[in-house]
């Protein structure tokens, strides 16, 4: 059975999906020209200020174009589904927000993505634009706490784009903004859950099998195998794994403060991420942690997967700082 | 085969989303003291300033909550799932909001919420407390245009409400409130399209079935039918089915402005919401028609259902004024 979606093809869904954006956010962003993969904001970039890059595959929305505005990033750079943009597009994005500050790339860790930004870097050095590179590692279920290197990056971004994209708009120099980034990241942990798979525009079908019944403990949010399949419990049993998983490794004294996200991947209505905030909440008040901010709904999705993800970010007063900081983006305005 | 739901039990669902709701956004909400269907705006109501009270069933999220906040409306009565609040928490709502100088009932068009509505108005008046009623009947493919009192509130809500909650912020009197609310609702317009059901906590099955490959035109947002079941045809069709209504009602001159809602009916991913959102543009272009403002995303939802509305907003001097007005809201920043 193919799944239905509003497309006209799948070869043509992200460009016309890249098109919807523009027409829909013509005083945030616009492209490049003949660039259409290369998406910047019109009022982040400027003289003097670290341009902040992002991207990777589409299918993620409101990743990453979300984040791209003043505050914020500062520009994307737009892969097909699932796959990471070629370095052209990431080169027009760093050379249109280039403002004599350095350029700082930042991604989730995935071996396409790390290869195009890399040859993009290469490139840019050749011109002279200096280019720094933070990869997010927030997915706790892809690796071990001691090869945190190794994993993923998901849902976490947000908290740790938001941080970074602060950071250069209070014109931190390129060494400080690097420096921000890691930290935001190191204190980032993310752990997901997923119930139905998803289907490419391409094949629309399922890009995984899962029972009737069953759920998929950390899954990646291409699909990646998960750390344990299991049959589906109460939310707040979920919850609480996904919590476990999360506060064994997150190094907080009673009393510290985190930034909670939970997300959904794509289909999860938002009532059942709320009565998972719910839980989250009465977790972190046994573990004497106090929520300074918290964000629900559709942040990181996989296309139209079902399940949610949680991610808590350990602040500390500059990460506080930087994520209080406003932005304007078009599809978030803090 | 039952829906997988991340929720602890059907019936605690409703109550144990809104325990989530406030743990995430205490600082923009609060429920009434034993009355936890009576959320309110933290920074809203205020003395001289009409009350504005909306509401209506759970599992449309993120309305009615979502737009609960300083400039938009002061306050939200929520009932179970796809049911109307009964009389009491309305009430509690409109006394925590009352700031003298009357208070505007908002809700979309559905017996249930109109027999529980008026029942509260009746009893506010017993407490002096004026109450207004604008019912939104916004829904296209709900009823004859001639007949436009008979139309369900849809997803052209968020448009509606956020003129009349930026009327009551400008300090209009009640009646110049009401007019304005009136106003919007009548230049407001909405169609949508299901491509799968939803199930309710309760049951866990299918609130109605629909084939493989078919869709749905001007299905309500509780499964209500619509007027044309059809083979699924590419997005592009699909939209200029919603648009030709739409642009078939609304009486527009060339160089109008409007405002534009792309909006999820729950398990939509934002890539099939915005590859219409660039058909829509095509077509206002065609018209002649101006985007002022557009929103593409999960506004009014029918918890994971699939499928997407389209609202156009024509917007005249004061709309326009009142959709720019600046709000405040847990889920929702403008």
């Amino acid at each position: 059975m193919k799944t239905k979606k509003l497309i006209n093809s799948g070869a043509d869904a992200v460009d016309e999906m890249l098109q919807g954006i523009l027409a829909a956010h013509p005083r945030h962003l616009y492209a490049v020209e003949d660039m259409p993969r290369a998406i910047i904001a019109r009022n982040g970039p400027r003289k003097g200020k670290v341009g902040l890059v992002i991207g990777g595959g589409s299918g993620h929305e409101p990743t990453f174009l979300g984040f791209v505005g003043k505050g914020l990033a500062d520009a994307a750079a737009i892969g097909n589904v699932f796959a990471s943009p070629p370095p052209d597009p990431i080169i027009a994005c760093a050379m249109a927000v280039d403002g004599g500050a350095g350029v700082l790339f930042m991604y989730g860790n995935y071996a396409g993505d790390v290869m195009n930004f890399d040859m993009a870097a290469e490139m840019l050095a050749l011109d002279e634009i200096e280019v720094r590179t933070v990869l997010t590692t927030d997915d706790v279920a892809s690796a071990p706490a001691d090869q945190r290197d190794r994993r993923r990056g998901v849902a976490g971004n947000v908290f740790i784009f938001k941080a970074a994209g602060a950071a250069c708009d209070l014109l931190y120099s390129l060494d400080d903004v690097e420096r921000a980034a890691r930290h935001a990241n190191a204190r980032t942990y993310t752990m997901g859950v997923a119930l139905s798979p998803c289907s490419l525009p391409q094949t629309l079908r399922p890009n995984f099998l899962i029972g009737e019944g069953e759920m998929e403990i950390g899954m990646g949010i291409h699909g990646e195998p998960g750390v344990a399949r299991e049959p589906l419990r109460p939310a707040d049993a979920v919850t609480d794994e996904l919590m476990d998983s999360i506060l064994g490794e997150i190094k907080a004294d009673r009393g510290d403060r985190v930034a909670v996200l939970v997300n959904s991947l794509g289909s999860t209505p938002m009532m059942e991420l709320y009565i998972m905030m719910r839980r989250v909440k009465s977790r972190l008040d046994d573990a004497g942690l106090v929520i300074h901010t918290s964000l629900v709904g559709n942040y990181c999705t996989s296309l139209e997967m079902a399940g949610a993800s949680i991610t808590l970010m350990h602040l500390d007063d500059e990460l506080q700082r930087l994520i209080d900081h406003p932005c304007d983006c078009a599809m978030f305005v803090r």
